[in-house]
């Protein structure tokens, strides 16, 4: 009964989805796996008692393969998607869906074509359980309808090889999609704003950067990502509505009091911080398929408008000044 | 490879032990499983591919059963918990690991005849990451040499069956496990305070109780029992050395500002508060099993002293004054 | 129209008050002052305009001494009091009102000859915004009929002077006034159990001592005394209601983070935790005398219970045992 | 030997100012008032001994006005600073120092004409505790080097005759000083973005704005200015530095745990929140006055460029775009 997924990619990111699935997901097993490395593939398996198979077509086409699982190098990933929306399975794609809006638009395409959504991407957040509270608030009118958002995201370093644009790219895509998921509404203009740069970073990167963002319904949502901001990663999220204010709980640590001073530890990594939101999305999303209902994580058009916006704040980024995303309404198909 | 595991005891904590390993838990499954009520058994086991066997011994003698879990009534679990050791198999027994100071030392005398240790008592707390990070900071040093602690454990209300004598037997019996553990020490003597009794409560249960702990090194633990309490589920913890304090952190929620106030809300069951813990408890249980190594949680020992002190805190209830525990200092063989 | 002030003792704390009045109070002013030391009093009016007056009975007896402050040795205090109250004027006496309890009903015999409460004793927690807010919080319902209460009460140190019977009559004494005014009861026990000593103390001194009060109405209160904690100066109250329970806040400071830890500074004495306590105090007995009205802070009779509870926990220190404390219910006279 | 001081202005704050210095700051007293309303000005110096004199210029030339607080309606300020400082007379004006940028010229050509600086302009913050610990721990190189700072001022309500340039006037003023002192840099250039309006506000008002202001050096700060919140009076900033960030406390207050929900009342009004720091600015101020030293607190360069800045921010509200401040360097004369 349990729902077979065929996993394509197993980089990091998809061999620690195949260890989830394996290992902490209920109702859901690993069947097979593809790599452009097939040892890789068959390292990431191993244990699990899935098959490696020769490339993405074998695994959408696989009779046991009822999910699919994209986790490939990103530019590959529209296509793997498209091809399994083609076949008629669900299929979870890791963040982006795409990385070019005319790619992501070819994924809505399928979706229509196909008559009904089986497509979710891997935004987390959504199921970590301080942002689902901020949710529930939000859209219990407990703090009135929503005017701006302050945001925060910080990680204590990163390689050299992450570059200026990956600011918006594979940092600040989280926040648009999770704000776009707690204002529901879609992000109309973005700005980026460099202030000064810490001497802590690669000469050829941007950091801090500053970003703002306009709804499309008038609200302001601010965001400071600081990727090399040494102490620690901490994510922070305030909606200010017309009548209060909800925050992203600060991650509790043991307090310690000694020499003076009261502290707490602060997470260094967001595999700590998101794990139970990794966890709960996959769990969320197997018991789903397995009952056959749509699946109710982001869907093709959040991937669509992540890539958009997205887009929109590289270009943001290189000219200084205020870029229109162009974002259309929702369609009525992704109520 | 994945250990192979029976349950014994299908009742609400083994059906949730029992979907737990299936689903929750990488390296095992659950093969085989027995309740008196074998209907219950059956409806555990769905879905899982495990058996439905006649009896508990039956489970433990099974071949292709690696290792036992124990979640039958709490009186029956000793004589399962000595006929899994007796046959050499890793057994994980809930708490409690006997009703009685006599049947917890037949435990300790099979494991001593069997030569090695065998037996995992399931007092969760020593793995939620809070009380982890407290024993890290002490067990470091961070506050020197511990001198008392404060705890509470409150629940918002408890149903007709609990009586008085629970407080300690059920509900203390937690902080009984992880006091000793967070301080490294046994405990010599237990005193219980009767304060002004709740209206919110049965007639028949005495509601708050105070306890007062003394550790055979002299440090002296206090603990608020509050099973009526109405408000939510809390456990608090500060242990206070001699140069610092180490307090459990508070449970995060979503900071709401609104109408004057700021407020976050608090948990309602212990369900929620410590389903991580319970994870994380299975997960390095069934590791270590895989391992061949003895596992690292609460032993035979811890299950003992357990039911030594709660045993003493019970009369300590009735009698009104100290009562010692006369535990003596533990065996080298669970140092 | 400014009340006019006696002061009678000027060694530290007195000084604290006749600057306190003449500089931070409204509406009065200090006009003269004696001590055993005639240089010490001098110098602590200098530049207020105040004269030094040769002992207590000439700063009661001055014609333009409208109320007097006794800032004496405590052993002096209840003689000075009784003698401002037979002169019929209103008195503040710093705590303790008098060291015995025989000496404390001095002083309430005095008022009822008198006829009309004029004694407020320096108990200033009652004036701490924090308490403040507990106790309006607990007198409005907002947690039910208390409980329990949990306490603890932390200086980083004390000088050798300091003894372990200091443990109850200049620490606890605090927290004996204030639960009594939180719980609107009187203290009927007393037992001091004496967990293992720290390292950090003088030999002589028993330290922490961890006290266990019994309210006349069955509500328990347990405080913490720890004056040689080592890392700061820290106040903590929790009152248990049948509903919910009321906290003091915690200190503020900036919170900041680095090096992997979020942290704030912890106080680190008495006179900053309660300075705004101390003016408000004096501030409000100021007001209350000028508009001729009782006092409304602790009286005679809040002295006289701290005298009694003080002394019953000299005793339980001593024996080890609970000792009844022996008060009788407030007279009406102190309604 | 107590400061004596002259008040140019009784309305509410200059009322105000005369009970605190009267009341509650040691070493200072009014001895003389002016206003336009001579009535009201008897009114506000009643019971202080203080007289009344005709206008500002009768106050400013007193034989026994020592030094000069200036708190009539802000277009008025400068004239009077100016006036106390050919006088040679240390001066005290509330904010604003000028309500032009050609105005506060005059007093910065007024002090340069003296040869020494005489003027404090009433920006309280820099007193408040908990901002004089984040300007210790940013001075003390504890957070590195700032890049960016996150700011909100909410009031609950404002009335009728707020209007959206007050927004910067009158509420940011405070953060434009603030930032300034803590980053030790001028602001160069601002912004302000107008989120989606609130409905609750009077039809003319634009609230919330949000406020970006680029330092000299480059650091960015972004300012919330919510007037009509709902909630309560709340002001928040986090200044974030290459290794660290430090944060205003919260105001803290009783914590209730009741209903599922932990909660802590939030203040309804700045008088509350910045009470202390207005009582230690004026303490400051005169015992450095009392002192010949040159004030400390900010001074007429800081009441220039918060004017300059001000200006800049309401050109920038109704022009949408960045707009440059053209401030100078601070001359050595300020540093």
């Amino acid at each position: 009964m349990a729902v077979r997924v065929g996993v394509i990619g197993t980089g990091w990111i998809g061999s620690e989805h195949i260890r989830r699935i394996t290992d902490r997901v209920g109702g859901a097993e690993v069947v097979a796996a593809t790599d452009i490395d097939a040892d890789r593939a068959a390292r990431a398996v191993a244990g699990t008692g899935a098959r490696v198979l020769a490339g993405s077509e074998e695994v959408v086409a696989a009779d046991d393969v009822d999910a699919v699982v994209v986790t490939s190098w990103g530019p590959a990933h529209a296509e793997s998607v498209v091809a399994a929306v083609e076949a008629g399975k669900p299929v979870f794609c890791e963040k982006p869906l795409a990385t070019t809006a005319e790619d992501a638009q070819r994924v809505l395409d399928a979706e229509a074509r196909h008559g009904s959504r089986l497509v979710q991407v891997g935004f987390m957040r959504r199921f970590d359980p301080g942002y689902a509270q901020m949710k529930d608030v939000i859209a219990g009118g407990g703090v009135g309808t929503p005017l701006m958002a302050h945001c925060v995201h910080r990680n204590p370093t990163v390689p050299e090889s992450y570059h200026s644009e990956m600011a918006a790219q594979d940092t600040a895509v989280h926040e648009i999609d999770v704000m776009r998921w707690l204002l529901d509404d879609e992000i109309s203009s973005v700005q980026v704003l460099t202030p000064r740069r810490t001497s802590h970073r690669f000469e050829h990167l941007r950091d801090p950067q500053f970003m703002l963002f306009e709804m499309a319904g008038g609200a302001r949502v601010d965001l400071e990502v600081f990727v090399n901001c040494q102490y620690g990663y901490e994510i922070g999220c305030e909606v200010v509505g017309e009548e209060g204010t909800v925050r992203l709980p600060e991650i509790p640590g043991a307090v310690v009091r000694s020499a003076g001073r009261r502290s707490t530890p602060v997470l260094q990594d967001w595999v700590q911080r998101f794990a139970a939101a990794f966890d709960t999305e996959f769990q969320t999303w197997a018991d789903e398929v397995a009952a056959g209902t749509p699946t109710t994580g982001p869907n093709a058009w959040d991937g669509y408008a992540a890539a958009v916006v997205t887009d929109a704040a590289v270009r943001a980024l290189h000219s200084g000044g205020v870029v229109e995303t162009g974002i259309k309404a929702r369609p009525a198909f992704y109520a």
